[in-house]
Order: C-alpha cells, then sequence, then structure tokens
C-alpha cells in the first residue's frame, strides 16, 4: 500500500515531491501552482502508484474513490460536476515519468464526454460543431491509445467522408457530419477491440489511468530506457487536468514559448500561436502559428501577462523554460513548463548572461553546457536551415563540413590546391605519401578504414572534416569515378562532406563558419579558474598550433614526427634508412634529414613560445613508409610477365622489375603478422637508435637555435611504447649522450624533459619502475584500449564494434569512451604508483579520450595533471576539466 | 675491521663458518678437514676480507702478517717452512667464491719458489727437472695471472725451444733447457709487465692474494654474475694450501672420481686418473688418464682408502660428490669436493636410491631435480656420445629428434608416410592445410616463423620434433630443393633435425628413445604426493592424449579445435561456411561437420575417460582457413593477364580466374591489419552463433553417447578471449540453449560446465565480474604477453626479441618464462577476483608458460588450481608442482 503515502494529490497538495515522484510534467505543473500561476486545476497520482500497479499486478483497489474524492474539491472550485450533463467538467489525462520518454502514452483529452453529456457542451457553448467536434476528438484518442485500433482506420472514416462532400479540411465539416462520423467511430471500435465506446465518464477515466500505467512497459519505451540507460523501477505518474479550450473563437487560442530564444539565446520572450485552437492543430500544420509578438497586437493584455509569467518562471526555475499555454476567452492558463533545449550558441550566451544578471552561479553556468555540443561551435558545419539528402554516410571522423571538387589522386589534389581550387579527396584509404594532398583538400572521403585509419588520424590532427570508412562507395580509380546507390561522381564533381555526421552530399551544401563568440570566451575563462587539469593539443604543424593556441591550450601534448619523413622530399631519404644495412649507413641517410627536421621544430617552437612541447620520437613501423604488400606483388607479377615476354617494352619492364623487386623483397623482409603490436615504437628507438638520435639533435638545436632569438621553448621528448623500464633507460641514455653533444657543439644548454607514453598494460604495471627514470608519462589511451581489449581498433570497428554496441554487448566504443573498468583501472595503476615512486613525475593523457568529457572526468578523479587532445577539442576539454572538479569537489565534500 | 672476525684461519679453525664466508671450495675443504679425510693443511682467508679490500680500497693492513702467524703453526706440523732454502714449504694460492663462476682466478701452484729455493728442491727430490718444471709453471702462471702476461708468449718460448731441439712434447724437455726457459720466462716478465719476477716468496704470497680479490671484478666475471643474477656482493674467499706433488714418479698421480656414475648414476665410484702426473696434464689432454678401476691393480690400497673416502663424503654431504685428489709418493690427500654434475637419468636414480638409502628425504629427492633436464628424459634424442657436425640451426620450436627423407609438400609427406616411409616436411612456413603432412611426418623442417608459427604450435601440440625459422635454409619449392651454406639438399636426401637445440643434419644421425625408468615414475609418484597444483595436458588428438596419460596427466586442460575444420575432408565444407551469406547458409554448411566432428570428440573422451577435458571452441580468425593472401594476388594476376591473353589455354585460364577472384575477394573482405587481436575467438563466436552452436551439440551428442557405452565423460566448454563478462554471458546463453535441445533429443543429460580463457589484461582486470558466469577460468598466458607487453610474438622473436635479450633489456623472454611483473600480476589480479567473485571458481592456465617450472612456482603463489601443458612436459610440471608446493610452504612458514 505504498507506505501509507497519499495516492492521489492536488496539485496545491503536491508541494514538496520530488521530479521523481511527481514525473517531470507534474513537476512542472505543481510547482506553478505553487507560485501562483495560472494553471488549470488538476490531481498527481505519483510514481509509486504505478510501481503498485506493476507489483500487485492489478489496478490499485479503491484508486477511483480517491481520484473521485479530490475532483469534487476541483468541482466545488469551478463549479462544474465530472459525468455530469450540467456544466460537465472535462479532463485531460496524461502521463509523465521523471525522464520523458518517447513510446509512452501522452495524452487524451476531453475525458468525460458521452453521447448525453456532448449535448450539454454544445448548449453552454452554443458551439454544437465544437462539441461534436471535441467529442469524436475523444473517441478517437481513446479508441487509439486505450483500446488499441488503428489510428489510420479513423482517419480513414473521415476522409470518405470529406471525399463524399467534396471538402479538403476538416474545419470545414459540419456538426451533423461529425455526429454520423462519431457513430461509425464507435462501430469501428467495436468491431476492431470488442468492446464499446465507454458511456460512463468515471470507466473511462479508470481506463484511461490504466493505460498510462501500461505504457510505461509497452516495447518502445522499454528499448528507450535501455538506449539512455534510464532505470527500469522509476514509473510514471498521472495527470488529470480540467480542460480548458483554446478553439473556442478568436479570443481564445494556444501555443508554446520560451523564455529566450532558444536558437540564438537573446533575452527576449520568444514562441508561437494560433488563436481559436488546440494544441493538435499546430501540430497537424495545417494552419502555421504566428510569432508571439504579433500576440501584442491581437491579445495585448493576454501578451503582458505572458511577459510577466515568463520573467517569474526564470526566477523561478533559474534555467530557460519551454511552457505551453492555453487561452480561453482571454483567460491565459499554463499547461507545461520545463527546461528549455536550445542550441550551443544559445545555451552558452543564456549561462553567461544569467550569470550577470545574478540568477545563477559560474560553477551552474559551467555546469549546465554539455562540453560536446561545443562541437558545433567550433567547425564549419552544414547550415542546419539548409535540407539535403545524404547520398552516402561513413564514419564521423574528423568533424566539420567542406565542399569541393572530387579528385582521385594526391597529386591532383595538390596541383589544383595550389591553384586555390577548393578540393575533396577521395581515395579507397590514404597512405603517407598522400599527404601532400591532403593537405591541399578541403576534406577527405574515404571507402576503407575506420576511425584511427591513416585518414582519420592525419584529417583529426589537421583539423580537416573527414568521412572515412564510407563502404557504400565504389570508387573505380583508373576510370577516376565513384558510385553509390546507382549515381556516378565523376572527376571534379562537386561534392560536400559532413565529418561531424559521417555525412556526403552531391553538390556544393552550404555551411556555417564557426565563431568563438565573446560568451564563449567568458565562459571558458571561468572554466579555465575552476579546473585543475591543465589543457594542452595534440599538434604537429604550425597551423594546428597556432589554432590550438587560439582555442586556449596551454602547450602541445602530442606532436607526432611521421609527418616529418612523410613528405615527399623526404621519403626518397627514408628510403635510403630503410634499406642501408649498417648503422653507418643508417647514420648517414639521417644525418641528411637533420636540417629539414629543425626547421621543422623550429616553426612549431615559435608557435608555442613559453609553453612546453611534447615530442614523440618515431612510432610508425619502417614498412609504413613502403608502398602496400598487395600493389607490389601486383606489380611485380606483371612486371615479371612482361620482361619474360621479350615483346615491346620488354628491356624497360625488366629494370624497373629490378627495382620493384628490391622493393618487395625489402618489404617482405619487414613484413609483420600484427604491425600495431610489432616493430615500432621504442623498439625502432632500441634497433636503430640513429633515428631518435637525429630527431633528438634536430629538437635540441632547433631549441638552442630559437633560444638565441629570446624565443623561450620548453622541449619534453618522448619516448613511445615503452613496456619495460629498461627500454626507457637505455633510450634516455641515448637522448641524454646527444643532447650532450649538442651542448658542447653550440657552447650552450638548454632545459629539456625526457618522459614516455603509458600505452601498454605493462607499462601502467609496472609504473614504478618506469617512473624512476621518466620526468613525465603521457597515457596514449588508443594504443592502451586496444591492447588492454585486445581490439585491434581497425579491424575491431570494421569486422564487429557494430554488433557489440547494437547488442549492448560493450556500452559505449572503448576507443571514444574511455572504458573504466579495464583501460581506466590501468589509468588509476599507473598514475598513483607512478607518481608514489617519483613524486616529481608530471602525467597527462594524449590519447583521443583526452577531449572526451566522460573521459575527463576519470582522467580528474585519477589526479592526472593534464589532458591533451586535438585543437578542436581544446575548449571542450577546458569546459569539461571545470565539470570534473566540480563533480570531483562534490565527492569529496559528500566522502 | 671486519667486526674482528678473524681473517685468516687454519682450515680446522674455520668449522661452523658458512659456504657465503669460507667459498664453495674452501667450505669444502674444512668440511673434509673436520671428518677426518686426508686434506693437505691449509688457510683460507673468508669473504668478508675480500669485502674490506674493495671497501677500503687497499690491500688490508697486517693481513700478511696474520697469514704468516697462520702459516707457522702449519710449517711447524709439516717440519717444512715457507721462504726457506732449507725443506721448503710451497703453497697453492687459490680462489672460492661461494659460487663457482667461471672468469675469476683459478689457482697458482708452486708459490714459494725462487731462484735459490728451485735448488733446493732439485737437491730434496733428487730431481733436478721436477724441480725447474715447478718452477717455470709457478713463473708461467704468475706471470700470466698476477701480471697479466698472456700465456701465448710463454708457449712460444717453449715451442721455440722445442722446434730448436726437435722434440714434440715438454716431457722431453731436459732440466738444463728448463733452466734457459726460465731465463727467458723472466725477462719476457721484466718486458711485459715492466717488473721482475718477484723472487721474495711472501711477495710472491702477497701479489697472488691480491690478485685473487682483484679478480672478482674482472670482466668477465662481472658479465657471468649479471647474467647468472650473482649479488655483486657476496665477494671471494682465498685458500692457502700446502703443495702435494702427483708428478713425483709412479708411486704419485692425480685424478678425479665421482661418488657415483654422473652419466648413469649407478652406485659405484666412478673416476679416471693419471700417474706421474699434475692436474694440469690431465686437463691438457696429452696422456689419457685411466678409469679408476684400473687404480685397483696399480695402487691397491690408495684404492681402497678411495672408496672408503667416497662413503664418507657420501654420507657426509648426503649428496654425489665429484672430488679431486693427488696422491704423493703412495699417500692420498683430497684436494676438492663438491656436488657432481649428472646427467638428469643419473639424477632421478640417485636422488631415489638415496631415499632407499635412507640418506636424504623424499622432499630432498624432489628439490633436488631440475625439472627442465626431465626433457632429456622424455623425447628421442640425438645420442651424445656421436659427434656430428649441423649443417643449420633454427628456433627449438618441439623437442626431440627425426630423422628422415626430405619432402616439400604436405602432400608428398602424406603418401609416402602412408606407406610407412620416414619423411621430413621441409616448408617456408606451414599453414592449416598441411596438417595430414605435418601428421605423416617423422619432424618439421621450416625456414620462417617463430616459436608460435602454425609449425610451431601444431608439432609442439603432436609432441613431434619441429625446427622452424631456420632463416639460413633457402628453399626452392618449384625445383624441391633447399641450400645452406653452399650445399643442396634435394628431395628425398635423409636429414636429421633436433628439435631440442635447434640443429639440423645432414644424413641419418643415431638418436635414443626415450624411457620413463622406474625410478623416475617413483619419483614423479612422491611428486604427487606434495603437489597442490593439479596438472593436465593441452592435446587435441588421440594419440596425444594417450600419451598424457601415460605420463600421468589428469585430464585435458585445453583441447584446441582448429585442427577439426582443418583436415583435407572438411575444408571444402568450411569454405561453404566462409563464403556463406546468410545465418542459414552458415547453419547449413556446419551442420555437415556435426558427424565429423563428434567423431573426433569421442575418441578424445574415450582415451580420457574419467577425467576433464576442456574443449576451447574455435578461436582462429576465419581468414586464416583461405590461401595466403601474396600467393592469391600473384595467381589472380597471372591468371588475368593469362585470359587477357587469347593464347592457348586462355580459356582455361578465365574459368581459374573466376574462382579465384571470388576467393581473392573474400580475403580481402576478411583480411585484418592485426588478426592476432582481430575478429577471433569469442568475437567470432558472437558474429557467427552457428559455429559455436554446432561445436556445442558434437561435444555433448559425443558424450551422450559414451555415456551409454559407461564411458565417463566431463565436458568442459571453453570461450576463448573474452575481455567482457557480457561475451561470456551472451556465449553461455548459447551454448546452454543449445545443450538444452540436445538433452531434450537424447532424453537424457550430462553435467558439463561453462568457462572462459583469462587472456585479454581486461579479462584479468574485469575478472570478479566475469567470474560470476563462469565456472572456471584458464589463463591464456600466451595471448596474455602478447597484449601485456605489446608484442606480436612472431613478429617480436623475428624483429628484436634477440637484441632485447642480449643487452638485457628482458631478463628473459616472456613467453618461456612468464613475467612475473606484468603478467603474472595480471594472472594474481584475476585469479584472486575471480575467487572472490566465485568461490566455486575452478582457476588453470593453459599457455606455454604452464610446463615451465619458474612459472608454475608463480601459479602456485597465485593459488591457482591446475597447470596444463604438452604431453611431453606433464613429467616436468608434476616434478615442478612439487617443488613450487614445497617453496610455497618454506615461505609460509617462514612468514
Amino acid at each position: 500500500m505504498s507506505e501509507n503515502k497519499p495516492r492521489v494529490l492536488l496539485f496545491e497538495e503536491a508541494v514538496g515531491l520530488t521530479k521523481f515522484e511527481l514525473g517531470g510534467k507534474g513537476y512542472g505543473l505543481v510547482e506553478m501552482t505553487r507560485i501562483g500561476l495560472p494553471v488549470p486545476p488538476g490531481l498527481n497520482i505519483p510514481t509509486y502508484v504505478c510501481r503498485e500497479y506493476y507489483s500487485t499486478g492489478r489496478f490499485p483497489d479503491g484508486l477511483i474513490d480517491e481520484v473521485r474524492e479530490k475532483l469534487r474539491i476541483i468541482e466545488e472550485r469551478v463549479g462544474r460536476r465530472f459525468g455530469s450533463t450540467e456544466r460537465p467538467l472535462l479532463v485531460s489525462v496524461r502521463s509523465g515519468a521523471p525522464y520523458s520518454m518517447p513510446g509512452m502514452m501522452d495524452t487524451i483529452l476531453n475525458l468525460g464526454l458521452n453521447d448525453e453529456i456532448v449535448k450539454s457542451l454544445a448548449g453552454e457553448t452554443r458551439d454544437e460543431r465544437f462539441a461534436y467536434d471535441s467529442y469524436r476528438r475523444l473517441i478517437q484518442m481513446f479508441g487509439k491509445i486505450v483500446l488499441g485500433v488503428k489510428d489510420e482506420k479513423f482517419d480513414e472514416i473521415i476522409e470518405e467522408h470529406k471525399k463524399k462532400l467534396g471538402i479538403k479540411h476538416d474545419i470545414e465539416i459540419s456538426a451533423e457530419e461529425w455526429k454520423k462520423i462519431i457513430e461509425e467511430f464507435k462501430e469501428l471500435i467495436k468491431k476492431e477491440a470488442g468492446i464499446e465506446f465507454p458511456q460512463d465518464p468515471w470507466e473511462q477515466l479508470r481506463m484511461a489511468i490504466e493505460a498510462v500505467f501500461k505504457s510505461w512497459n509497452n516495447p518502445r519505451a522499454i528499448v528507450y530506457r535501455k538506449t539512455y540507460n534510464i532505470p527500469e523501477d522509476l514509473y510514471t505518474a498521472v495527470n488529470i487536468q480540467m480542460m480548458v479550450f483554446g478553439n473556442l473563437g478568436f479570443d481564445s487560442g494556444t501555443g508554446v514559448g520560451f523564455t529566450r530564444n532558444p536558437s540564438t539565446g537573446e533575452k527576449k520572450l520568444y514562441g508561437e500561436y494560433l488563436l481559436n485552437a488546440q494544441g493538435e492543430d499546430v501540430v497537424a500544420g495545417i494552419r502555421t502559428p504566428k510569432p508571439l509578438e504579433e500576440l501584442k497586437n491581437e491579445l495585448t493584455q493576454v501578451y503582458e501577462e505572458l511577459l510577466r509569467v515568463s520573467e517569474i518562471l526564470e526566477k523561478h526555475f533559474r534555467e530557460m523554460q519551454d511552457f505551453e499555454f492555453t487561452i480561453q476567452e482571454g483567460k491565459l492558463y499554463l499547461l507545461q513548463t520545463r527546461n528549455g533545449k536550445r542550441t550551443a550558441q544559445a545555451a552558452v550566451k543564456i549561462a553567461v548572461e544569467m550569470v550577470n544578471e545574478g540568477l545563477i552561479t559560474k560553477e551552474e553556468a559551467i555546469s549546465r553546457i554539455e562540453p560536446n555540443d561545443l562541437n558545433q561551435l567550433l567547425h564549419p558545419r552544414i547550415d542546419p536551415n539548409v535540407k539535403s539528402k545524404p547520398i552516402a554516410k561513413g564514419l564521423n571522423a574528423s568533424p566539420g563540413a567542406a565542399t569541393g571538387k572530387v579528385v582521385f589522386t594526391a597529386d591532383e589534389a595538390a596541383e589544383l590546391g595550389s591553384k586555390g581550387e577548393k578540393v575533396i579527396l577521395v581515395r579507397p584509404e590514404t597512405k603517407p605519401e598522400d599527404i601532400h594532398g591532403m593537405i591541399a583538400a578541403q576534406g577527405i572521403l574515404t571507402s576503407r578504414g575506420g576511425m584511427t585509419s591513416h585518414a582519420a588520424v592525419v584529417a583529426r590532427g589537421m583539423g580537416k572534416p573527414a568521412v572515412v570508412g564510407a563502404e557504400m562507395i565504389k570508387i573505380d580509380l583508373d576510370k577516376e569515378v565513384f558510385t553509390v546507390n546507382g549515381a556516378q561522381v565523376r572527376k571534379f564533381d562537386v561534392i560536400t562532406i559532413d565529418g561531424t555526421t559521417g555525412h556526403v552530399y552531391l553538390g556544393a551544401v552550404p555551411t556555417i563558419e564557426p565563431e568563438l563568440s565573446g560568451e564563449l570566451q567568458i565562459l571558458l575563462s571561468w572554466a579555465d579558474e575552476i579546473r585543475r587539469l591543465g589543457v594542452r593539443a595534440n599538434a604537429e604543424t604550425p597551423a594546428a598550433a597556432r589554432k590550438a593556441r587560439e582555442f586556449g591550450a596551454e602547450g602541445i601534448g602530442l606532436a607526432r614526427t611521421e609527418r616529418m619523413f612523410n613528405a615527399p622530399d623526404r621519403l626518397p631519404i627514408v628510403y635510403e634508412l630503410i634499406f642501408a644495412e649498417t648503422e653507418e649507413e643508417r647514420w648517414n641517410a639521417v644525418k641528411k634529414l637533420l636540417p629539414m627536421f629543425k626547421s621543422d621544430f623550429k616553426q612549431i617552437f615559435r608557435e608555442m613560445a613559453g609553453y612546453p612541447v611534447t615530442v614523440r620520437l618515431l612510432d610508425l613501423p619502417l614498412h609504413e613508409f613502403l608502398p602496400r604488400m598487395e600493389e607490389l606483388i601486383q606489380e611485380v607479377t606483371e612486371l615479371r610477365i612482361k620482361a619474360k615476354s621479350r615483346k615491346k617494352g620488354y628491356k624497360k619492364a625488366m629494370k624497373l622489375l629490378q627495382e620493384k623487386e628490391r622493393i618487395l623483397k625489402r618489404a617482405l623482409q619487414l613484413a609483420e603478422h600484427n604491425p600495431m603490436i610489432g616493430h615500432r615504437g621504442c623498439r625502432l628507438g632500441i634497433t636503430y637508435p640513429e633515428i631518435y638520435r637525429i630527431q633528438t639533435r634536430a629538437i635540441l638545436e632547433a631549441a638552442l637555435e630559437l633560444k638565441k632569438e629570446s624565443v623561450e621553448v620548453h622541449p619534453e621528448i618522448m619516448i613511445p611504447l615503452v613496456s619495460e623500464a629498461n627500454e626507457l633507460s637505455i633510450l634516455r641514455k641515448i637522448v641524454e649522450d646527444e643532447a650532450e653533444k649538442v651542448f658542447q657543439e653550440y657552447g650552450d644548454r638548454i632545459e629539456f624533459h625526457v618522459g614516455t607514453m603509458i600505452e601498454t598494460p605493462r607499462a601502467a604495471l609496472t609504473a614504478s619502475e618506469i617512473a624512476k627514470v621518466a620526468d613525465f608519462f603521457s597515457f596514449g589511451t588508443n594504443d592502451l584500449t586496444q591492447m588492454t581489449f585486445g581490439f585491434s581498433r581497425d579491424d575491431a570497428e570494421a569486422k564487429f564494434m557494430a554488433q557489440y554496441l547494437g547488442k549492448k554487448i560493450l556500452s559505449h566504443n572503448p576507443f571514444e569512451k574511455i572504458d573504466e573498468k579495464g583501460v581506466g583501472r590501468l589509468v588509476k595503476i599507473g598514475t598513483k604508483e607512478g607518481k608514489q615512486a617519483n613524486p616529481k613525475l608530471i602525467v597527462g593523457i594524449c590519447g583521443e579520450h583526452g577531449g572526451d568529457p566522460d573521459s575527463i572526468r576519470l582522467f580528474e578523479e585519477a589526479g592526472l595533471d593534464y589532458v591533451s587532445c586535438s585543437p578542436y577539442r581544446v575548449p571542450i576539454a577546458r569546459l569539461a576539466a571545470a565539470q570534473a572538479r566540480l563533480k570531483e569537489l562534490a565527492v569529496k565534500i559528500t566522502v
């Protein structure tokens, strides 16, 4: 018996109950009632009654009597009576769960009408057509929602009548015609549901309440709860409320209001209304609602009442409200209020202004913005006002929208790009040697590869839009055309890609440029005051470094160096390195790269003057710089046949064959079964120390030369893929020896740090040993996730991740949001034991999770010192870090 | 001042000091002195004096005076005087660290001679030649060891003299000639070392003692200590002992004895001797020593004395002793004793017999056998008495020796094998479709691949000798020949491979068959009484299962099922499965495999009647069953050109092309970047549940049908590669649903368990969740090692493991001996948290570490329930488990 809590409450009696008891809608109605806003009187049956319904398996005994008792009070107050043919009281019945939930029963209006009472309503309102329209609406809604008769069947009947009469709109149907339709509706219900439409208003009410209870467990609602992790045991409340009518003439009406503009955030009442209409009519879309401002002229007093209401609502709820209202014969009634949905731009503006207005604190302002929503503000995006149908969808690998001509080779992209043309580079997948084309292109589209494919990683690093793994696109490189669903897209055709959604559009779809508004800057400055975590950027080009500074990064947490080997002018030297057989030959090869490397580093250091720059030494296996094995084998096979043929061109083929065979042979020697866990990272540094030596030299020579120009440089040298402390101590020695040589040669010194990525499980588990030879740790959570799960990311995302997420084996993709139980546990172990062993150790994270708000929460909890993410996520990370800090402080206070 | 401990002790004074103070040699001498054996009198300078030498950085003050004082006592006793020209006392100086250590100073003999004293010795012995030979030996040893003059330079001088005289052996050199040589030796020392050979015997002694101290830190000794983890701070003792001479005529001599036969273990005095010789002469190998039995005839009394000594030594040391002796003019002296090295066979026999003799306990017997040494007894091996030179060396992938004719295809191996011919299958690497050839062959030799390559894993599973990754071998499959170092080996040439060492021999090298001796069986039965860990076998054929039972396995801990898909008659059906596009098509394909699977399982279950059999459901990615991508591309490219050519056979080529293109297309679809961490294991089970359903069905139908024949079956179904509890709960449900169907159809039930491999770091870290849906865990430490380190085993062993071990980055290969800090920590976490969450959970390990004694120690400590290893390692594991238990109990008692 629900611990003797009242099962039915008047709105004014329910003050003090929580949203979990009253449901969202009920809570809003009760609060508005409490502060004296004009709410039609009504009752709330709290969620615990619904729980009782499920636990006992039957409709609660005596519940209807309790409803009757409370309704009597309302009847007295308004001078109407439910079920009476004189001055009948009509009610609506609406569900209201703690969280709004599509799929649950919504609303039944006009409850309390029957064949007799409808006549009384017609008499009282002197509007027969209104009365019978109201009655047929009740029968239709009741039939559909309570009795499960399909809506189309009702519509068919109405359509037949309109056809017969030769009319187009419902509004033209007369009272007499509605009476005929009502009879047919009742027949339909009898036939389909096997029972008569109940004439007893109390029976109507009982059945409607039970329908609300039942709707908690309808399949769509269950799926929705699973999807959004809403607990199964919250249940729904029921709201029973006196009907008011917006369709009683042109001093009546209905509408929705926002206390501020939900699109721009402007502090001004915003909304739409229709006179002589019910809420349904607005939804039906036959008549176009008018902007709320016009109401000022049509019903001035009501408009001013709305302004007053809007102010009261905001003061009370301390949040922008989205409310529904009805005007009945000049009188305003509020039917619902809730926190209003808004664009990211509006959210930021509103939060900042509310702080300035003294409505909320800075901490509240920060807590109210969903960090990921800022994404909308930080990249060019498809204009949301333009409706376009995408021709394909791939993975949303790097956010932002871009438009350009389709080209199929990196060379062509580079050529056109240098002429100022905008191009989209379309490839099955990209390779290191395509970099120049990727730089020149506006965006990248590939038909293969996952979220860490070359195209995806490089594009994200560049902040360039990319859609990858769009498998429905079939690319024919020879013919320079791609087909998708039968359509052909040729070279130089214009397409638009949206890396935020993964959509691909034909033609130029209008886009909007990002702007870092003044309000956002203020909000982020508050975030900076609150957060404990530092925020750095992953950046490896001067442009990216500049962007990162613009967005507030406090240094670079990851500067990859692969790009420095990939440039077309350097690949021949890298080949020399790959084919070298002795240490001396290798040293001679890499020495040639020194001036280029040094120039690269200088550019980045200049952009980040005064801030630390963490340079990761070469991580990729050497074979990544060679052509793909499949291509090589095909080429060599073809050349062999041609060379043997003794036909035209065979001598040339023989010569080329020799060269290709040499490359193939080396590629076969270097080939690996599982390159992700193969001969890369520090393992390269140990087997080919020359590479790390030259990189160290380039970094420190660059730093020393800038020092002469009074540019402040804080280089941090980061060794990748360490799994054992000895690896780091050997490489640290190599780095320090080379540094000493450089210092001797330059007659000057500079402070620098040496640290390591923590990206293998063993590195985290042996952090106490590694910390003794490291100045800093940086968690590489991409690789750490791969190894902790044993998931090769590219393979997992192509082969089984979709099924894993669909079947809820994983609640989220662990490459996007950090896996707390496995990877997160290792991050905590590594941080704690590392800092214990070396109290000066600085600990950061530079995997993609560094820009994910949920993951940042864990990094705050684990006690990291900073996160590092792509430049375009820096503002998101700043905000998320502040939120994480606030939550962490709350936890500490609670504990 | 070393806490006032005496710095020089007479042997008889040193009783009670430990081996760590006296060194191994000193301890033996002191003990022998104590029990009254004839030891030449002497002094020991304990290790702590050497420690003092290093801590103060100089030769200890007054040490020589203390030596002098103690030596006086010996002088009195023997009636000789050190440094006197009358009845001079000569001494030897020898180092003696707690562990014998190559690279340290060994011995200087004849100390105390100089230009004058040598004359006295000549007079006293009436053997001038002996005296001057002794003197030149002193100068030579002193020059070499104390003064660092190269030995060759001394030898050159002797050789010149012999050449000049036209003689061959040192023994022919006269006293006069030695005198000349001595003069030249002294010149040499002056020239090379810059000082005169010291004529003062006390100076000789001081310098010799210091040389012993210094030798503790010579580079070879340091490397040796690092290699064998011998602590740096043990230091060495010095032994100074009166010289006795075995070269004073034919009633003198020298020899070594073993208290039992070190080769067979037979309880009988064994050894060798030479009359009229010094120890050096035995080593020089010019004269061949005689078996000790012959001494019975030559010097009966001494022989009997030796028998008595042998018995006393064993009683005292309770171990088989290896001792050195010298006979001087009919009197026996013992110069050294230590525990004797022995073959595995001897070790077992001796240990068991000593228990029976009441000398030692069963626990001691068990502790004394190095489990890995049993390997020698469990596989056929190259006869150690035959000297053969290998033509190549590869990885010792699967132990044992095998001889046969070389064949280059699996088909040919199978064909010849079926005719009873012995063949060795030689391939660049093996593939699943080669299985029939591998079964038929005596052994496998590959030129590519590491310790977990297909060839290695399958061969170990079969207990079949294999040498893999012998890269020096160049195989030409077309010509059916392989070349190595210029030599050619053709098809049908006979070779012998030794999988225990990795050697390959030309021709048939004699081998010895293994025998599980009665003593070994007794020893293992004692081990079984002591051990707590269960021992199971990894076996997937009836033959392997039978072998496992023979060797004492208590069930199968890992029956892989890949073999059941690989057989040539099944591959066409597996292709159907691979090319199927719907669940129904896949089910129709796998259904055809049911009778074959069932028959496989029945055979294994029958062999293991009464014991658990853990069947691992399919783990390999599907593309492993397709041909290699490289081959496919080459074939398709060739066929395309041929099909286009319109030349002879182009129509056939077109048809074949179609089929090959179909396969290539599918292979490309299924191809993975990192298959080791890709779409395999339970991920296959989730995406293609049909496969696990049919396997479950086959297991349970087989079990139920055997139940009718009263064969007791305990099936355990094991899901591989789980990293998240949900994976296991979904698959457990699929398995249980299928089981229920089978039980319904058969109208009978059988108990079975469902469990999982723990082989991803995340599985270990989330063991508390996984344990709730598992009946058992089995650590797959091969994969767990790969993922914890981020080492792809094949790639690591081919590319950088050798350097990592060489540079001591890793102290051992973690795929052979478990990595305690990383992988071991995960094993402990997984076991502890798994058992806490589910107290009924059974935890085992089935990676290769299951047969490694050091790893077994960790598994005992971690509280596992059993280990599972290859059948041939079962006896090793039984012994190692007993030793681990004894150590664990010792730790518990200490703690």
